[in-house]
């Protein structure tokens, strides 16, 4: 098997899994049962948040655990009342795009390769916007977005706001889901309030993420009942869950630089063998981009059927973002960056991790490349 | 050890750990991704909700998998508009009893067995109730509610709103995160609409948890996104937890009777052992009682530090239910079935399961007993 879909889901490391096997069976108690054993539990998963934390630059307690990247945006985004004005990119995940639909919400544009247009996220940031939701990264085209930047804008118009004594708050939040464990991504150099991360796309099990919520933000609790997580989001917590993204997230940071170069190395290998298929363009920002994506188009040929060829090959790929891949919706992120219908029906996400190594890049290359070229003969 | 808190915490079995393994490391794939691999885990987490849903005499396509008990409970409340009228039992869980704060709620009456006054309920029923959430078996007392007579009643009541053509919905829900694996629960002899289990409880894994949503309920997501679970609660499906309940709830299922003989065994052994500590009061219903539950009450004395005691001889039990014991409330139950302060803080709850036997029941009868003994020689 070559896997190319990193960027969907990632398998679950030794490490994390090692780490945690005694939370189900031995350690099993209740983290508010009032016996030591219990206490003890509690105290491994209050250490196990703050090494997430500590991979975003924050605190544990800065952190409300959640079953994943998807309740974390919502979560961020029930912070808002009705007919609020909320502003996102137009290369966000459809859970941002699905949050954001049930308030007053404006899109921010991207240029050609999936980058936030800083003039226009300028125009339309307005007296009334309560809420920005930019991604870390693009998760069809790894663009890496200018966080800080618009951090900074959004920062001067909290401080306008304060001095005018306008009371409407702001709140920016990143869903970081694509970038963490491969981009340094600290929440003070970012200057977001809010920042969503994701265990099972940083080979931690699946059913875990996090919301961080910076000290300024009054969030409000989208589940209730047993006041854990501060009240902020109530449940018997997911011990082995969260011990389990801690090992994954600690073992990612240990390796960033080496592991981001590693792929680098991969995608030039990647990218050179694919450089001579005819009429391919290599989608997403050249510059800033995530160092294990190669999502390309080759306008004209099926990407299903390339697909469902290479798969004899046992070659996994995807085509856009794989939670919408199987419902044959057209991309809003190929949309925004111009890409006509046949260049998006010709679009392919090559996304490369642990799994990939030089040898079965180069052939992945090859048989992609061979895939293309006998598609288009048919064609 | 001697684990008598199974109504707080179980272990994950080595049923369903050894089930889960598989769909940590080697079957990763996303669900929703497009090639043959991903569509074969789609097929084994359709095949587990299946088997799931069997355990409560239902369909996969009629659960909604969440991350536990809350979520689920914190959904169907999900369904109601602001200001609907809602009615509760007095002995519900804290997640219960928080989500129908957010509307206008009532509570039914128990008696002094914490089982619901069906006479109450008929009172306080009216042509505006919109939602009704009475448990399976009290948390707490282990008391089993008269659900299908409730659901009766609601039945009527739907029919003659019917017929005078009112257009209020009315719908029943039902958390059975306690019973579930002791009690037999189908969905069709119960009447319910929408009904709350959870994997935790039954030796599964934590952070998984499902609702039964009935064929007349137009359930509305909390969580929005990829559109997963039908589109009633969006995000990357927890492959391995749900494979890991379904392990563990099918083995509850095929040991049903047998296990609720044993632990009814168990039940008399211990009672046997403590019916001789001056005072002492077994509450919750005698006939109506879930076998594993053995609460008790010895009024005067501090069951806090009859846990610590206990604790130092590694036996562990519980105050109330474990997930508020670590917050120094007042038990809502045991206030509702009339217990005063002295019998409140001299309440312990003995929850028995799979990690007990005779030997260590009777040795732990002897060790609460003298635990109390001693306490009450003290004070």
């Amino acid at each position: 098997m070559i896997y190319l879909d990193h960027a969907a889901a990632t398998p679950t490391s030794k490490k994390a899994l090692k780490a945690m096997e005694p939370y189900f069976a031995d350690l099993f108690f209740n983290p508010s049962a009032p016996y030591i054993s219990a206490n003890h539990v509690r105290q491994d998963y209050e250490k196990a948040k703050d090494e997430i934390a500590h991979a975003i630059g924050a605190k544990g307690a800065d952190l409300v655990m959640t079953s994943g990247a998807t309740e974390s945006i919502n979560l961020a985004f029930n912070i808002l009342e009705p007919n609020a004005e909320v502003l996102i990119s137009a290369v966000e995940h459809k859970s941002v795009i699905e949050a954001a639909k049930k308030f007053n919400c404006n899109t921010i544009n991207v240029d050609k390769f999936g980058r936030v247009l800083i003039n226009d996220f300028k125009k339309k940031l307005s007296k009334k916007t309560q809420f920005v939701s930019v991604c870390l990264a693009s998760g069809e085209l790894g663009t890496i977005q200018p966080i800080s930047e618009i951090a900074a804008i959004i920062k001067d118009e909290v401080l306008r706001r304060k001095l005018a004594g306008e009371t409407t708050p702001l709140y920016f939040h990143c869903d970081a889901s694509q970038g963490i464990g491969i981009l340094e991504a600290k929440v003070g150099r970012l200057g977001v309030d809010l920042l969503t991360i994701n265990s099972a796309k940083v080979y931690g099990p699946k059913g875990v993420g996090a919301l961080y919520v910076g000290h300024n933000v009054k969030l409000k609790p989208m589940t209730v009942g047993g006041g854990q997580e501060m009240g902020l989001r109530s449940g018997t917590e997911n011990v082995p869950g969260v011990i389990g993204f801690a090992a994954a997230i600690k073992d990612a940071e240990g390796h960033l630089n080496a592991e981001r170069k590693r792929l680098e190395k991969l995608k030039t290998i990647l990218k050179n063998e694919l450089k001579d298929v005819p009429d391919i363009i290599f989608l997403g920002n050249p510059k800033y981009q995530l160092a294990n994506f190669v999502p390309i188009s080759v306008p004209g040929v099926d990407a299903e059927r390339i697909i469902f060829a290479l798969e004899n090959e046992e070659v996994y790929l995807s085509t856009g973002a794989a939670c919408s891949a199987s419902k044959g919706v057209k991309s809003v992120t190929l949309t925004a960056i111009g890409l006509d219908d046949a260049a998006i029906a010709g679009s392919l996400r090559i996304t490369m991790g642990k799994l990939n190594d030089e040898e079965n890049i180069k052939k992945a290359g090859e048989l992609i490349k061979n895939a293309i070229i006998s598609e288009k003969q048919r064609v």
